[in-house]
Parts: structure tokens; C-alpha cells; sequence
């Protein structure tokens, strides 16, 4: 039997009650208590955060560039198997295929090593920095030497900070500027993987149902976080011991349903929400619009060179999937926007602000100017290979003349390798026609006369062969001294790159002084406390179970169960079950059943306020307690980084009840680390 | 503001209160009052209908296939656009497209006669001929000529009915052969367009919304019934007068909202809800798997044919959309057809009848044991286009010889055009590849030693020609003669299309013995009244607007609005809104804006139980108005004609406010018809 009730009123979808914002933490106790409790918050907000001691937020941990919680005081972290993709695809081989068919540790002795990124940044002190960082900045008159000045102040305090080598220590810029705090966190080096579910689990319903609802994907894995015998951060090795943390998030088997109080404590990465209207005007008429018109004619070309030939088709087919995925987001983007109305919404607030709004309007004309050309140059990676590689090759070889640390990341002695793995993979998928097209293309915006000379540039350049580009980039002199037709005007993009990167240091300058101007006009008129944009540092989001209206005439309902995901099984990835799972489908027997599904729950959405970097996020319930794991968006909230919307935010967790209905397949082995993880009945 | 309840339970969904039946008109008072009572029928049933003396139902007519109600005194009458296509197209030209601009008369001067098929038949009167039939059906102990018996019978019933020329009489079999009525109608020969909406109102969504929800066609159109100045139907003339029928639906503002009473009034064409459990398992393991196969094989054909050249893609465009339309069709049912568990439920049932269910299941044996063949020669026609001309010009050349009336129907003298236009099109269509891959798929199944000699057939016969085709046409006689060798193949075919009409016959003959049997083991063990399978004649369907969950995940919201329309629009068929709708997309000013919704209403969906030849029909509420227009099923409904699914069983009908609001939209024309039609406020 199952039974549920929608009830949702455009009235209650107003302002008033939005669960807009991502709160830094030492602003959970300053959020209304009265409204927290009456949505279910059933612990005091000082449990979560207070000011100088932390609190239960620091079990939410940042998982390379992804979020993650831990569950237990043996250091057992649950995050997305997509956020541990890597790692467990590195420990991947023929004969012992994770990706493919999951992995549980029997016994801690054969949990796997997570390699590569899989570094586990606990918070342990936030301290604002932000009279040293503007005493630096305001000291300036030069808009360049501004930009370049903080940026210096803000790596000497990481420096000096990281010379204990058990941290990693970030300054993270809030308010357009306006505040600067020194996070510092413990480094957990000796990550190992102790459970992930196959591919057709983790996976499942791949890039069909990405971004989609419903949605039926076990998008979690579990880890564990080791340190030394003396409880310090440590590499990896067998006598390390498991990692005791201060915080953890207790593992909740009595669920979420419709109306439920959850929250979502991640690492949210960027958002736009504060960008002043010029700029999101900008954005919607200029920058969107030109990434669907540019990457659209790009798409256009591959599709044609594609029906050349089948091996021409995969040769462009990563190409062509990259830009069709920005193409489609850029237009989702721009009916998101428009749907929300973020422009009316946002000029009306605008109307109330007190302040010289001029220079801003300027600056963004500005960019405004060079965008076109901007848009180009920043694209030339993504375009014709041999340029791309005549590009790199060129940048490279001014780069190295200086010291390590002033040069740009990408071409910094540790990421060498890297550089050549780009070049060697463009060569692979070079071919001629396709570049021909593709760099008259380019061209033809870029510098229309030279487009003409597109087939005559093709012919003379050598940079097809991969001995000459090895070459010249284990040389880097002779870049300078040859005169390849390709490395000649790849010299005059770099001249223009590195002119756009002198305007981009110039304009970040100028925004250190108007934005936190920005910021305090915006707060005048704004009620209650303010929450920053996404920075990468840890937020908190007050949210409900809740569905929403996809479209006229249909209603996306909360959660997801077991019956769907086996509805959508069709014996090919990526809906191609495992057994284990077929073979359950009947979950009446399931620890995991919900009494009022009837059924194994899988997914839920939720209104939390998220964005890239929220992947692997605790969602905790009233007590404080994991329910899921956040791991995406909803389609109709893509435009959700320049704005919330009240009734299309939502995003999308896994039901901690489908790892335990999943663990509960592999028999004793699974019981071992359900009792573990708490979950056992 | 908009407030929406969603309620569902599995418990309701059970087949105590399922809203299954399409009711004769006689039985609506053999129904349980309290419960329509309850479910909000505020009419005494009587008033819908009385034995002997009929009643509101009779308003509910005919028109060419589909069904259409009788909405004012003087004649006006409510169908689906798509009803009324052949009608507006066939009043269409270059200087005045009616289909793709619309239609509105502003004088009933200016009102086109609906040419083709359109005439209207109103149920006068039904009588009961069971035992006629039955005793010549019963004399015969020859299955074949049992069949043939009563087809003579039926046949002679009509003819002598028909006699008063203003009738078109029709006697239709109940309960499989248990029961034969005589339905007599009064046939209004004089039908004329007074609205037609633009295609991009009244095929809003084209293909790629069809038997989808959520739904936003303005699938409606405005005729009335014209007779002679006696009162008489009478053949087309300015001189005639509006048909005054003696029962009408009144047109009602007030509208539906989720949870109200509807009924849906109107001619089902065909179900197969008391097929032998026997005959529905060959359904799903034999008849629709060969469909998803043998089209299945075409389609792929055709497909790589169409990518030798535009022009032979075009050729195959719409035998590739028919096989398609069909395939996917076959696909659906199967899937349905399980996920309702109609195999489960009906085989349980079975188990129950007391009687012999031997006969039966042995009868669906021998069509099992001929099917695969069978349905071969019942396709000829949808292959290789050479071979169904050759089949064609045989069958032709064999029924001339035949008095008319007893000639198979397509061969009749009043169809002689017709079956030209089809060679015809089969002549421009034909391609030498296309033909070669279909024709040599088809031998393959049919007769494989002859597949070989697929390319010699092809390049033997004349029967590219048109001029040699339109000979052999014009003179039959020189077919016998011919020795074209696709001739040849198709005299062996037609034999065994004939034995095959002869074993159906057969099969037919045996099932008037066996069919009523079976009806009366089955009603021994349903409780309450039974429903006959829709036969064409007039039935009665109550419902609930309601929604459903087409996915898990996901809420089907039984209304759509004008938002919703809009939101489809991007300006490119079949999502091009007129500037008509466009402009007035605020709808706040219409009068037939929905406070509940805030918005016009589009579509909703019921629980009606609805089949091909419900287009159209009538949807009245709890007082007998009408409120909405049916037009289609819902997808996961598909499968419906074998069984009615309380969870899924949704029929998509327009409700008649969007007419209204589309309508307001033409000044004072509009609102003159509004007034006519009572819609006026």
C-alpha cells in the first residue's frame, strides 16, 4: 500500500519562506531558531556550529574537491561513488575489475589504498583574515597591482599556515571581497576504499538520467580515513591506524518522507548569487548566448566529419560530447534564468539600492567590449587540435624562463606530465579534415582575413607528427626559433591571451574595491543575515523533503523506491542490474523497507540550496543524523548558480536506506560493516 | 495561486471501486445509484437513458467513425479536430488553408459543407434480435456456413431497415456472439464546418505528443447538422435548415477540477476484455511478439534503405511511420499488458468458471499453429509494393467475376477509385532497392526456396510500369492470362489468402457456438452487471478526474493550463502557438480563467474506460453538461483494450473552456458562436 500526499501552494513558494542560502557555519546560530525548529531542526543550532569550538558541522569533510561525512569513530567516511570514481577505477585491473563489479572489504586488511586525489581535509579553524588582506589591497592605487598584491598576501598566510605539514590551509575570498578567512584543516593522506557498489549500481541510469528526476541511482561509496600510530596524518601504510574524529554524523535507518527537515553540509564551490545586475544581464544577453552560438557552430562541424567515416566519429566523439554537454547546460541555463525571472527580480531589488552603481555598469561594459575575443582565446583548447598544441607549446616555452612558482599552474614543472598527456591525446584524435574545419572556424572569428589561409597553415605546419611536437616540447628554445605557419600564429594568440589575462587581473583589481561597496548596499536592503557565495569552504542548507512541478501537468514526487529502479531495468547499461539486486526486488523481507512505501526507498529530493562541490554531501535530519548523501541537481534548477528558485531548487540524495537494502546482498560480509556503519537492526 | 491535493492508495486502486465499463445505455440503471451518487452523479440515471424511450445519452452521435455530441438546439455539434481533418482538408487550398490558418464562419451562410465521410448518425432506437440470429445460427451444424449464416442474416436485418432512406441500421453482436441488437439511426447527410482551430492549436504537440501526458491540443472543432426544409435529412443544399436535435449536452463554464465526476459518452470501437485466457497468452506470446518482429525486420530495412538518398527516404517515409507507429504500439502492449498482471488476474478467474474450457483452448491452438503464415498474407499490402499491386490486380481480376454484393468489400464497384489511388501510390513509392530487400524479407518468412530468386522476380516483371499496371487494371481479364512472374507469385498467394479467409470464417463459425458459452461461465463468477466489448454502438463510461503515476517518481497532475502551452512553444511545428494565443498568454482577463488554477484549463485526464472511436466523445459531469471533449489514451493506458487498469487506465480529454478562452480570441465572431454554444457568461 502505498499512500502519499502533494501539497504545494504558489503562496507558501514565496520569498518569506524560501530555503534559500548556503550559511557558513558561524551563521547557523544566527539564523531564526524559531523558524528552524517549527521545520523539524530538533537540535540546539549550537550543536551544529559555535564560534571558536566548532562543532557536529566538522563531520562533514572535504573529499578532493568533493564533500563527504564521517559516520563512525573507527573513520569511516561515506561519500558518492562518482566522488571515489577515480580511485577505485585506479585500483582497477582485468582480472579485478571495482568499477565493474564493486568491491567490499572482507576484513580492514583488504580495504584498498585510494589513490591519486583521495585526500580527506578535515576543518579544524576558521580565522578572518580580512584586516591584513585589505590593509594589503587598499594600500594600492593601481588596479592590476591591487589583484596581484592579495594575491600574494593570501599564499604568503597559506604558506605560513601549511609549514605544519599535517594541514592544508586555504584563504577563501567572501562578499565580492568584502571578508577574507584563513580555513585551516587536518590532511588525512591514507584514504582506502572499504565498500563501492558496481558501476551498474553506482551508475546506474549513467548519463540518460543524469541531472534528471526521478532518479535511481546508489551513488554512494564507503572509505576509511587512516593516520599514523601517533594519530598524525600519515602516508599510506599497513601499520597506520584508523583515523579517530572529533564530529561524526550517527546513521539514521528511520528515513526521510514528504515534509521531512533535512540539511545538506557540503563544500559548494561557486555561485553568481551576488553578481551585480549589469553582470547577470551580461551573462544572459553576452556570455550564455555566445557559448550557444560558438560551441553550436563547433558541434555542427563535428557532426559533419563525423558521418565521414567511423573512425573519424570517434575521433571527435569526447569533443563533441564536452561542448554538447556546455551547449545544452548554456541554454538550459538561459530558460532557467527566464523561468525564474532572476532578471525582473533582481533589477527591482537593484532600483532600491543606495550607492553609485556607474562604475559597476562600466566594468561590466567592459567585459562587455572584449568578450567576443575573450570567449575565443579562452576556447582554444577546446578547438582545433594542432592549434591548441601550437598554443600550449608556445605559452610553455615563455614560461619556462621563469621561476617555477610565478609561472601559470598549467605549465608548472609538477604538472609537465599532465601537459604532455593533452598533447599526446590531441594527436591521437587529430585529423585533418576535422581541423581544417574547425580552425577555419575559429579563425573566421578570430582574424577573418587569415581564415583563408586555413588550408595553406595545414599544409606547412609539421605539428602532426608526434615527433616533432615531442620535440619541441622537450625543447622548449626551439619554439622560439622555428617558423611552423601554426607556431607563428599561435605566437600572436598567446601575445592577445596574455593581454586578456593583464585586463583580467586589472578588472579583479577594480572588483576589490566595488564589490564589497556592493555587498553593503545589498545587505541595506536585504532583511536578515546574509549568506556569501560558494567558495569551496563548509556551508550549511536548511531544506525539506519535497517534490516539485517539472512541468505543467506533472509532479516530481520526492522519493524513489526500489519497484522503479528495477522498472527501469533493461538489461543493457546503463540500466543492467545485478543480480543481487533482481533478485531482491520482492524487499518485503528488507531491514530497509518503508512501512508507508511500501517498498526499499532510493532517492529523495530536497530543497537545499546546492552547487557543484556539494557532491557527497552529509543530508542530515532533525537530530542531526545522515539520512543520504547529496550527489545532484534537477534540470529545471541548472540556473540555480545565479539565483535561487523556490520552486525548482532541488536537489537530488541517495537514501542511506538503498546502501543499507544493497549491503544487506552480500551476507555476512555486508552485515559486518551495516553493524559498522549502524545501520544494523 | 495554485493548491494541489495528489491522493492515491493502492488499497483504493483495488477492483472494488475501479471505474472499468463501457455500459450500454440500458445498463446505466442497472448500476449501482449510491455509488454514483457518491462518486457525484446528481442526475436520476433514468434521465441518461430509460428503456424504450431513450434519453440525454442520445445526444451523443456518431460522426464518421468518431463520436461528437449535439450541444444546442440548432444543430451545433462538439467533436475533435482530428475527427473533422478529412472534412477541413478537403475544404483546404492554397488561397484558403483551413487546416493550417483555421476556420471560423461568421454567418451561418459562411459555414463549409463537411465533405467525405462526414455525416452524423443519431441512435433512434435499439431492438433486440438475439433470437432471429440465433436460430439461424443454431440450425447450421457446419461451422463455416454458421458464420456465413449469420452474416446473411445480419446483413438482411440491415438492408431491410435501411429501406426508409433517412436510416443507416446496423446489428452488432454482444457478449461474443450472445447477443445481436438492431441499432437504428437517423443519418444527417448535411454536416458544415462552423470552427475549426488553426493545426497549431488543434494538433498542438503533432506526433511527439500523442498518447503522451501531459497534454495542451485544442483538439475541438464546431459543425452543425443541416436536414431538409422537411425536417428530413437531405443531401447538401443552401436551402436546408439547422437539424433540431430532440436531446442536447448543455455546455458548461463551471468546469472539472481533480476528484470530479465525469462520464465519457460516446462509440468505442473495439476491445478484447473477455477474450480466453487461452487467446490473450497467444496475444502476448505469439500475435504481438510476431508484430515487434516481422516490422520490426521491415523498419530496419527500410531505415538503411532510406540512407542510400534523400529521395529514397522519402519514398519510405510513411510505410517506415506506419510499421513504426504499430511496432511501438506491440512493444507497449506487451509491457502494459505485464505490468498490469492481466495474464495473472485473468488465468486466476479462469480457474474459477465451471465448464469446458477444452473447445476454446483448442481453437486458440489452431490460430497459434497458423498464425505465423497468416500474418504474412495479411500484410502483403504494408510490403514490397510490387507484389501487393500483383496481389491486388489477382484478387481484382478473381472478385469481378462475382455479383457485387457478394465481392469482398475492397473490390466492390463503389471502391474501385479507391483501390486505383492505392496502386497509384504504390507505383510512385516503388523503389527497385527498397522493393528487392522487402520483397526478399518477405519470401524468406513465406516460402524461403523462393527467396533466392528474389532479384530475378524483380527483374522480370513489368509491374514497375503504370501504364502496364492501369492495363491490367482496366481489363482484369488479361491478369488470368499474364505470365509476369510477380503475377505468378501472387496467384499462389492469393489461394492461400483465401483458404485463410476460409478458416477464419470457420474459426468465426465456431466461436458463435463456443463465444456465448464462455460469457455465461464468466458472468457466473463476476459479480454485478457485465459489459459487453465495445462493438461500436453507444456506451457509457463513469469516471473521476484523476490523476496517475506513469513512472515511479512521478505524478501525472490531471490538469494542464495555458502556461503549460506556452511553456511548449518554440515556434517550430508542432509547438507553433498562433500570436492569437501568444498575445493573451496572461490569461487573467479571459472568462474562462480558473481561480482554482489561476490559469485557463487545457486538458485533464479521467478514469475512463475509452477506446478507438471515443475521439471525440462527449464529457459530461454530474448534472449531464458537457465539460471536455475525449480525444486520447495515455501511453501506459495501451494496453487497455485488453483490460482495464485502475492504477493507469487514463483517457486525455480537452476541456471545453480551452475552446472558450481560443474562441474569446476572435472578437465578435467568437463571441457570437460562444454565445450559441451557452458558453457566453
Amino acid at each position: 500500500m502505498r499512500v502519499f500526499v502533494v501539497l504545494t501552494s504558489l503562496l507558501l513558494a514565496s520569498a518569506a519562506f524560501a530555503d534559500e542560502g548556503q550559511w557558513r557555519p558561524s551563521q547557523v546560530t544566527e539564523l531564526d531558531p524559531a523558524r528552524l525548529r517549527a521545520m523539524g531542526l530538533e537540535l540546539e543550532p549550537s550543536a551544529l556550529w559555535t564560534k571558536g569550538t566548532g562543532g557536529r558541522l566538522q563531520a562533514a569533510v572535504n573529499y578532493g574537491g568533493c564533500s563527504a561525512a564521517f559516520v563512525s569513530k573507527t573513520g569511516l567516511v561515506l561519500t558518492n561513488h562518482h566522488c571515489a570514481y577515480g580511485a577505485i577505477q585506479a585500483q582497477s585491473t582485468v582480472e579485478h575489475d571495482y568499477l565493474r563489479d564493486g568491491f567490499l572489504a572482507r576484513s580492514p586488511a583488504e580495504e584498498l589504498e585510494a589513490k591519486g586525489r583521495s585526500t580527506i581535509a578535515v576543518l579544524q579553524k576558521i580565522t578572518d583574515v580580512t584586516a591584513r588582506v585589505r590593509a594589503v589591497a587598499d594600500a594600492q592605487t593601481d588596479d592590476a597591482a591591487r589583484h596581484r598584491a592579495v594575491e600574494k598576501e593570501t599564499k604568503t598566510i597559506v604558506e605560513a599556515c601549511e609549514r605544519d605539514e599535517t594541514k592544508r590551509c586555504d584563504v577563501a575570498a567572501s562578499y565580492l571581497g568584502g571578508q577574507y578567512e584563513l580555513f585551516e584543516y587536518l590532511y588525512l593522506r591514507d584514504v582506502r576504499i572499504v565498500y563501492a557498489p558496481p558501476s551498474s549500481i553506482g551508475e546506474y541510469g549513467g548519463d540518460i538520467d543524469n541531472w534528471m528526476w526521478p532518479r535511481h541511482t546508489g551513488d554512494f561509496t564507503v572509505l576509511r580515513a587512516y593516520v599514523g600510530k601517533d594519530g598524525k596524518p600519515a602516508d599510506y601504510s599497513p601499520d597506520n591506524v584508523p583515523y579517530q574524529p572529533s564530529h561524526v554524523f550517527e546513521v539514521s535507518r528511520e528515513g526521510v518522507q514528504q515534509g521531512t527537515f533535512v540539511a545538506v553540509v557540503g563544500y559548494p564551490g561557486h555561485t553568481d548569487r551576488h553578481l551585480p545586475v549589469a553582470e547577470v544581464e551580461r551573462h544572459v544577453t553576452q556570455v550564455l548566448p555566445t557559448i550557444v552560438d560558438v560551441y553550436g557552430e563547433w558541434i555542427a562541424l563535428l557532426e559533419a566529419q563525423a558521418k565521414r567515416s567511423d573512425a573519424v566519429a570517434i575521433k571527435v566523439a569526447a569533443q563533441k560530447k564536452s561542448l554538447a554537454n556546455r551547449h545544452k547546460n548554456a541554454l538550459g541555463m538561459i530558460a532557467g534564468i527566464e523561468r525564474m525571472k532572476l532578471l525582473e527580480r533582481r533589477r527591482a531589488e537593484e532600483a532600491e539600492l543606495k550607492g553609485d552603481l556607474e562604475p559597476l555598469r562600466q566594468l561590466s561594459a567592459e567585459r562587455r567590449k572584449t568578450f567576443a575575443k575573450d570567449f575565443l582565446l579562452s576556447n582554444v583548447g577546446r578547438g582545433a587540435n594542432l592549434l591548441a598544441i601550437a598554443v600550449d607549446l608556445v605559452r610553455r616555452a615563455e614560461q619556462v624562463d621563469k621561476p617555477d612558482l610565478e609561472r601559470r599552474e598549467d605549465y608548472m614543472e609538477r604538472n609537465i606530465d599532465k601537459l604532455w598527456r593533452a598533447q599526446k591525446r590531441r594527436l591521437r584524435d587529430y585529423d585533418r579534415g576535422v581541423d581544417r574545419a574547425l580552425l577555419h572556424a575559429f579563425l573566421a572569428r578570430y582574424d577573418p582575413p587569415r581564415a583563408k589561409r586555413t588550408n595553406a597553415l595545414l599544409a606547412k605546419t609539421k605539428l602532426s607528427d608526434p615527433k616533432v611536437v615531442k620535440g619541441y616540447f622537450d625543447d622548449p628554445k626551439t619554439v622560439k626559433q622555428t617558423k611552423d605557419p601554426l607556431i607563428a600564429l599561435a605566437r600572436s594568440i598567446v601575445e592577445d591571451i596574455e593581454a586578456m589575462e593583464e585586463r583580467g587581473d586589472r578588472r579583479s583589481g577594480k572588483m576589490l574595491v566595488l564589490g564589497p561597496k556592493y555587498m553593503a548596499m545589498l545587505a541595506a536592503v536585504r532583511p536578515g543575515p546574509m549568506y556569501p557565495d560558494a567558495n569551496g569552504t563548509l556551508r550549511f542548507s536548511y531544506a525539506t523533503v519535497k517534490g516539485y512541478e517539472p512541468r505543467d501537468g506533472l509532479w516530481a514526487v520526492p522519493q524513489t523506491t526500489l519497484a522503479g529502479v528495477v522498472e527501469k531495468h533493461t538489461g543493457a547499461e546503463p540500466f543492467d542490474l545485478p543480480k543481487r539486486v533482481l533478485d531482491r526486488k520482492d524487499a518485503k523481507r528488507s531491514a530497509f523497507l518503508d512501512p508507508r512505501l511500501g517498498d526499499v526507498p532510493v532517492c529523495f529530493l530536497s530543497s537545499g540550496d546546492t552547487t557543484g562541490g556539494n557532491s557527497g554531501s552529509p543530508v542530515i535530519d532533525g537530530r542531526g543524523r545522515l539520512v543520504g548523501l547529496n550527489f545532484d541537481r534537477v534540470w529545471e534548477n541548472i540556473a540555480g548558480d545565479f539565483g535561487y528558485n523556490v520552486a525548482r531548487s532541488r536537489n537530488v540524495s541517495v537514501d542511506v536506506r538503498y546502501l543499507g537494502f544493497v549491503l544487506e546482498g552480500y551476507g555476512a560480509d555486508g552485515a559486518r560493516l551495516l553493524k559498522e556503519l549502524g545501520l544494523k537492526p
